[in-house]
């Protein structure tokens, strides 16, 4: 008999290859695998909500697990913190869940947050943690540019070659700007997103900020339906996953 | 002929033995006077603000410099940036100083901020940036210890052993806490500081938070006028230079 548990995780993505454990270097799943099986010896899975890229940071992501060994949330997140270092992986929260609940197919929102350092020097404490755009950025233009993309939308032009999504079709529920002095923060959310997708909206609308392209120029970029029309991919420092909504 | 500069800095404190040159490892002071070197072969003495120790950040160091290569406020920023790679400091602005501007002998005053993360999970993003603090803290209580140091005192309780300042009576002008979530922050304002004051404060008032010592244990350490009736001195983490003033 085994337990299914809900954790809730913190990590810092610029060590890792990315969420998924993979041959070529360390991954964010292969770190909490190991930290589970230094804690009571099983060999388990960790199924994840959200597959973050390599360098993508989590404030929220959320994973489960089963375990056979009798524990408690309490004990789970203690021994896990303690075998996870020195790692940057953090176990926030632990909560017993039932034997149905899945991270990635219950999932009915996932919350991302990109942050643009818009500023001429260089980043030291956040370098890897942010994107710094030199040229100064128009934000409104910027925000006029994202409500086109608010709703449902086939999102060919924004997603990678090597997206796995069934259907290129995808409701974007959010998608904010705000500024604060140098910094500005786009907060988005959808039920789920294709591969590289927040990321291409992100540099394509710096684009539009710093006025090389103009407004009309993301409807024609979403209308071509062809990736060759996208203006920029923008770098995975920037981007955080803040939050995993289900219902209940 | 030379002429003086006023350089705006940022630096990630966590590769540094401090602001000031020494032989034990590299410092700010070191890393800038280099790049300068390598932008115009000239041997500078770089005069800072506040000489932040060890781990301690800066958001918006000041410091001064006189350069004999005729060159302009844009020069400089884009060069010594250029040159300052890979260590993490930036210089965030350049601007022309008259010959008697003095970093250091014509602050009115420094501001300082502290970060703590107020959690049982460790820090992964900002590990190195912030104090984590298991213990949920009352805020209130920091705060009314903080106000019985506001105002002009003798801080010799709260100094450390090698500080080098004639006299151990300061004026702190703002003490201010807030918390967002499991963020708690500290804002501090002064002419100037002792030698490890705010993070000896902090550490004190962090027992107060957590319980362990009253509000009033804080008056009786002040009143000591002893290093030895200190109660806790903060890791430098959480620290960071935010602002200097300047007159007119």
């Amino acid at each position: 008999m085994t337990a299914r548990y809900r954790l809730t995780i913190e990590y810092d993505g610029r060590p890792f290859v990315g969420w998924q454990r993979q041959e070529n270097g360390p991954s964010v799943q292969a770190a909490l695998e190991e930290a589970i099986a230094k804690f009571c010896g099983e060999t388990v899975t960790v199924f994840a909500a959200g597959r973050t890229d390599a360098g993508v940071h989590a404030l929220g992501q959320v994973v489960h697990i089963d375990l056979a060994r009798e524990t408690t949330p309490d004990e789970i997140q203690g021994a896990l913190n303690y075998h996870l270092k020195p790692a940057p992986v953090a176990v926030l929260d632990v909560a017993a869940a039932v034997p149905e609940f899945h991270a990635r197919f219950d999932a009915t929102a996932r919350h991302y947050r990109y942050r643009i350092v818009n500023r001429r020097a260089p980043l030291t404490i956040e370098a890897g943690l942010a994107w710094r755009v030199p040229a100064p950025l128009d934000l409104a233009a910027m925000q006029a540019g994202a409500d086109l993309l608010i709703g449902r939308h086939d999102f060919t032009t924004f997603r990678s070659v090597q997206c796995q999504s069934k259907s290129p079709v995808k409701t974007l529920d959010q998608f904010t700007f705000t500024r604060d002095g140098e910094v500005i923060e786009a907060r988005l959310k959808a039920r789920s997103f294709l591969h590289h997708q927040v990321r291409s909206m992100i540099g394509t609308l710096k684009l539009v900020g710093e006025g090389s392209w103009q407004v009309e120029d993301v409807k024609r970029a979403l209308e071509a339906r062809d990736r060759s029309a996208l203006g920029l991919n923008a770098p995975p420092d920037g981007l955080y996953l803040v939050k995993v909504d289900y219902d209940g």
